[in-house]
């Protein structure tokens, strides 16, 4: 099998997503080609063998073979005619936005280029926090409370510290805030408008069991082992970074049996309405035995491959069950009534 | 002003698209450049004194200049270099799927081609009923009540009759069915997943008063006048489709100011969040002197020109507040930083 690895994209996660699509090479067995979107949203085929972090920041992508997206795949000019870049499948790693947000899995299935990744619905839902949550419960699935602010919106509010002021639309801990006091709340708000103009407001639960749980749907549910984060107060952007590389499966949370079935109900909950075709990460909190979705990753941290004991096998299987997109027949149909009703 | 006219699509409602498109000549003031994506998903350069439908439903526009897509426009050949289809803004009129369903969207978006339209949060959120229904209650905004049902599960299901049974994506009355006894159930949800793998059965309520509302918001919100459409139990699919070739102004429905305002106030509460850059137009219920949101159009059947006095103006005005991207610096501030560390 050959895999297409596409990442970069316009996002204030572009250099995590190099360092997940590099990470890739260690444990798929598979052929794979890189496309590399860079922050102009120009496309490139990255020789495997040359891929290191540096040719990125340094410029040097620029001299590789520059990409088109057509129906049907990336193509290259060569000389007098253009040519496909062969792979089976696309794997979406553009982490954050462009890759989380549909704009890529919009670009992969219009021009139908089968891919592992979040479609359209799917980015929609998990890259917004507040539709995470309204989804999430129509499902059935717990979610912390939460209020949201508009940037418009008077800052006059009454809250319970302390709270945790995230950016509605950015991930990768972005943006984030831990408020303690009232005091504090004017410059958290601050530094989440940058990025977004709603915030979201949630209760700050210190010491919150946190886990996370990886899988997709083939012919049946593939689970990954569930790990309990290691973090400070939360997992800051730098850290973050370093965990996009990581390539060595971890340990197992000790939970119980019942703990994992519960995990794993949960998941298949949020999964099977929007995201099929995708290998997510549930970012779970565990609150008095009840389990609440904290984040959905449609587009995990290099893939969450460490959760996984075959990850390879996971990707290879997840190819054969993609999403068949709707047939819609190339008819005239009205049109041509109306023409033969006018006489034309 | 250059407005590019972009419709068509690989879609059910491909050739109303065709005839929202052509409307657009006798309602806008503006030049238009007309781009036709075809059931292929190429896209064509059409000359707009040559536009009828019968280029299309004949296969003569692809004796037309083919397009490609790339940052900054949609591009044509020319004998040694590459020109761009030249307009100030692009107004997407493809309906239903790919234009609505935030795939031609996310194109625009992705290669930075300013347009009016929705948005791929927003087209997520309008293409999906189901979706529509959580975010209007998490938006305080009314709608009927609600089941869900998977093509996987079982039938056998209570229901108070009469229902209508919707499939939960698409639009344009497809595959929609009017059920009036347990035995008519079947058929009708064999229709219906036809089109999808789940769909939405709700009360059908005889008589209810139905109303539209078209606007948008530039420095203020736009609102068209209030109409009630003709219909008989519900517009079918033959109907719609003459339905988007109006470009006459239709009469005011005869409403008390207050429930005017009450639907606008509706539209606000459902535009606000998400819409920013889009006219749409939301298809409300009526009952008890409350306002339930049925459905919103982001890309309505010829643009619902006909529902507005200056529709030209309100076009030219919104081009003016389009949303506009948060900006990303291109930086490689990790790697560097990673780099650096290791003396590289």
């Amino acid at each position: 099998m050959k895999i297409g690895i596409v990442f970069g994209g316009k996002s204030f996660e572009h250099e995590i997503s190099i360092v997940s699509a590099i990470a890739m090479k260690k444990v798929l067995k598979a052929e794979l080609v890189y496309i590399f979107c860079d922050y102009n949203r120009d496309f490139y085929l990255i020789p495997t063998d040359k891929i290191n972090s540096k040719r990125f920041s340094s410029g040097e992508y620029k001299k590789d073979k520059k990409l088109t997206l057509k129906n049907g795949g990336f193509f290259q000019k060569s000389m007098m005619s253009e040519k496909r870049v062969e792979f089976d499948v696309a794997l979406n790693i553009s982490h954050g936005a462009d890759g989380e947000d549909g704009k890529i899995a919009s670009l992969l299935d219009f021009f139908e280029i089968p891919f592992i990744g979040p479609r359209n619905e799917a980015s929609t839902i998990s890259c917004n926090k507040l539709f995470t949550k309204i989804y999430a419960r129509e499902f059935g699935v717990k979610t912390l409370d939460y209020k949201t602010l508009e940037k418009s919106s008077s800052r006059d509010i009454e809250l319970k510290y302390p709270v945790i002021i995230k950016p509605t639309r950015l991930g990768s801990s972005i943006g984030i805030s831990i408020v303690k006091s009232k005091e504090e709340l004017d410059y958290a708000l601050d530094v989440a408008f940058e990025f977004d103009t709603q915030v979201l407001i949630e209760p700050f639960i210190k010491g919150i069991k946190e886990y996370n749980l990886a899988g997709c749907k083939t012919n049946e549910y593939k689970f990954s082992i569930v790990e309990e984060p290691q973090k400070d107060e939360f997992l800051d952007f730098d850290k973050k970074y370093l965990d996009f590389s990581r390539t060595k499966r971890v340990n197992e949370a000790d939970l119980s049996s019942v703990m994992v079935e519960k995990m794993r109900d949960t998941f298949k909950k949020l999964y099977e309405p929007s995201f099929a075709g995708s290998l997510i990460r549930c970012d779970f909190f565990v609150l008095d035995d009840e389990v609440y979705i904290n984040e959905i990753n449609s587009v995990p941290g290099s893939m969450a491959n460490y959760l996984f004991d075959d990850f390879d096998k996971i990707i290879s299987d997840l190819t054969n069950f993609l999403p068949i997109a709707t047939i819609v027949p190339a008819q005239y149909k009205y049109i041509n009534s109306i023409q033969a009703a006018k006489g034309k």
